[in-house]
């Protein structure tokens, strides 16, 4: 699991979308176990309104058309550490691995994902570090919101 | 907190609904600590196959207009007791407390809701418990795919 998986990428890619729609800028994406790419969202809270379409939620959201046991043994890349929200669909959804990308800005379920028998790796990687660091600073209200 | 409270009526509609539209029979409700009802939902995938829009994100996500801080001390009413993702959810809100109409069918997250001074309320109502109980055992292809 790297920086350079598809997967993280595509994370990447939806925080970087929803930062330039004036959102909160996490991405996710769900890739199966086999390697598809299942769903890939961002957080909405800002673009619709939704508090529960956060980066890994919405990325489930948008897999809509596989069955829950599909995602099965999957793995989640995500920018940010997740909420406790976000850490429940993950264990909900049976998720095999977490990869996140920054785990600075926020952090506290690694320890309930490991729990539930969840590979989780902390990428600190500097785009996704870079952005929130600077979103956190500069737009305070809109991360209260989230 | 009682099976009377306008909350727990509205998760108990909310459920019947679900039901009636072919949906799993899942309800809930959020009411602010000063008492106004703020969202209602259920349990959405059987009817545009969300996997994450359960009987109490969904009523969070039908409270899209309120900020999140008004969330804090709210009381989260619903007809079964909550998925990880959901008592996730209850946390990240900060709820002050959970009705559940029933933990027969499914439990696990009241202790993780209590250590996060979450008060935890169990009805054992027969309404909620007879619809589910009926439901799984009739329909467990759709339980399952929840």
């Amino acid at each position: 699991m790297s920086a350079t998986d598809e997967g993280y990428l595509v994370a990447l890619e939806e925080m970087r979308q929803s930062l330039d729609e004036g959102g909160i800028p996490v991405g996710g994406c769900v890739v199966s176990k086999d390697g598809k790419i299942m769903g890939r969202g961002r957080n909405m809270r800002m673009q619709n309104g939704s508090p529960v379409l956060h980066g890994e939620t919405s990325a489930f959201d948008n897999a809509r058309q596989y069955p829950s046991s599909a995602f099965e043994g999957c793995t989640v890349y995500t920018t940010l550490s997740p909420c406790p929200m976000c850490a429940g669909a993950m264990i909900w959804f049976k998720t095999g691995k977490v990869v996140i990308g920054e785990n600075t800005n926020m952090s506290g379920r690694e320890e309930l994902l490991k729990s539930h028998g969840i590979e989780v790796v902390i990428l600190n990687e500097p785009k996704a570090l870079g952005v929130m660091t600077k979103f956190i600073e500069t737009e305070p209200e809109k991360w209260k919101g989230v």
